[in-house]
């Protein structure tokens, strides 16, 4: 299996994240990245290489075009604007408010494009998330070149972004960019399977409307667990894409077995999609010691994650996603794909 | 003229703010109070009172009966969930989201009810935004029952939040539970005139559809200040309430000539309402030096507006709002006092 990866995503490290009351170091840090690329030279992972340039046309279609300038060009204007911190958004446009007008003012245009307030903008923020985009752009286009799977060792993650919004430590929908880019390459349909412990909020809302793309999603129960206001299982798409959305909340302390069998329902859903390619996003935040989720799997549960995924004999790309648990997120990260490799 | 006030303000005193990428001492302290308690005393306000016990019927005529007790027992539940620090909202309801489920988890809940980051719950809110509320209902009360005018030192203040909604240092809406509170003692018409230097959208939420309310607020142009997504000239009511809100945003560097010239014709709009009743929420944090705002009043123009809300010749109540140039906070918001008194 190919890996794709860059250093860049280092560029994005902010200082602060809001957590009980404090400004304290974010959960979504660099040395997460630095323990799955050890965990990959451990196992063997040797094929790897850099991102091909970002090629804008999939970002487009899966985002909206001004949030992208926005990302863009937000730290310049910040500065500009006599800003001197890292941007930490603090109004929303919540029920009840204007959700149509963009304010001219940088602070308030930064909440516009918000939906939550943990995830700061730093000076290389723009850098990082754009060559995250790369690489799940590259590692799809490998696949739909032929290539049986591939990795995209994604930081920051992706899919809390909305076609608008940032938060949740995203920017740029890393595996939408890849749904897209399989689609804009000739797939007739797609699905995405999101493992990660958290609702793919973003991915969902992205493809909501749209049937060939299915949305598979096993979770911790919103109602318990961020993103709280998305995720739920009567969530099942709308207009042409009704029925092309499967959200499996779980709850609090669900093991492997509960998990699994939950794996087991959307891989028929996927199978039934009768997909041409699979984008895997993957979140290792289910492991029993992840310090901000409540699913209780173990290491060797996620060989056994990515069998059952390569058993669906499908062109797949792996979008890395969450997982906080920092010491054991290469071993849990790189389990998924050697079961893969293994099944 | 009575000044209503309540020393329990002190007990909601957050630690820290967000701003500039940090948690800074917050702009809404404690120190506002006494700085405005010392300008009475010197300017004579001598005639004082602490509030009455809060009587509901206004507060859950203007709020969501479950988000009142979401703040009544928040801090109860926050330390019963495990937490330790101070609440700061983070994950948000914003579009695209659902509006109308209410998590379980405390996290959840605490975003539901937000619109904004930057204001904190501590063990001590409740107590100080019960206070605030009765104190706004006392100074509503004596007017009603005969008195021209009542001044309540109301903190924390109040306009910003909506029906079910805290954020931007307010709570409770103490300015709409006098408003209702002047409509369940009699009177048919009220108006309120929000001179705050920030759009009162939760005053205006709550209203917006009551024909028997006008709203009329004088503000920073909402594309360029807090609270960014209300407070927009085209926002004129909505149903049996089209035509009873008045926004009249101001652009950066308004000075007092243009600021007078908008109060004047917010003062026709209110006298064509024919109110039996005026509430003022009365911010200060239009002076020329406050730090989060950009408008450009001086002290002695305070006096001026005192004496022209004085000439609508309504009973009114004073509910204090917002003002963060925390030494002069006090002499500005007696001037405004002394203005209407000799007018």
């Amino acid at each position: 299996m190919e890996v794709i990866y860059s250093t860049d995503h280092a560029d994005h490290f902010p200082q602060g994240e809001i957590y009980e009351g404090q400004l304290i170091r974010p959960f979504e840090c660099p040395e997460r990245w630095d323990h799955i690329v050890a965990a990959l030279g451990v196992a063997g992972f040797d094929h790897r290489s850099g991102p091909d340039v970002l090629d804008f046309a999939a970002v487009h279609a899966v985002h909206d075009a001004n949030y992208v300038q926005f990302l863009q060009n937000f730290w310049a204007n910040w500065l500009a604007a006599g800003h001197t911190g890292e941007a930490i958004p603090t109004m929303f446009p919540v029920r009840g408010l204007c959700h149509d007008k963009i304010p001219a003012d940088i602070d308030g245009q930064l909440g516009f494009y918000a939906l939550a307030a943990e995830t700061s903008i730093t000076a290389g923020t723009w850098s990082a998330v754009e060559a995250s985009a790369s690489l799940a752009q590259t590692a799809q286009r490998r696949v739909s070149a032929g290539a049986s799977n591939a990795f995209a060792l994604c930081r920051p993650p992706g899919h809390h972004a909305s076609a608008d919004q940032f938060g949740g430590y995203c920017f740029l929908n890393n595996a939408a960019i890849a749904t897209q880019g399989f689609l804009n390459d000739g797939a007739q349909r797609v699905a995405v399977l999101d493992v990660d412990f958290h609702h793919g909020n973003g991915t969902q809302t992205i493809f909501y409307q749209r049937p060939e793309v299915l949305f598979v999603s096993l979770h911790g129960d919103p109602a318990e667990a961020f993103p709280y206001f998305l995720g739920y299982a009567e969530e099942t798409g709308q207009g042409p894409g009704e029925g092309t959305n499967l959200n499996l909340p779980l709850p609090s302390g669900t093991g492997f077995a509960q998990w699994a069998a939950a794996l087991e329902v959307g891989c028929e859903a996927i199978a039934n999609h009768r997909p041409d390619a699979l984008v895997v996003s993957l979140g290792v935040d289910t492991f029993k010691d992840d310090p901000i989720s409540f699913f209780k799997l173990d290491t060797p549960d996620y060989l056994r994650i990515g069998q059952r995924i390569a058993a669906l004999n499908l062109p797949t790309v792996y979008v890395m996603e969450g997982g906080y648990a920092v010491e054991e997120i290469g071993t849990n990260t790189v389990n998924v794909l050697l079961g893969h490799l293994n099944s």
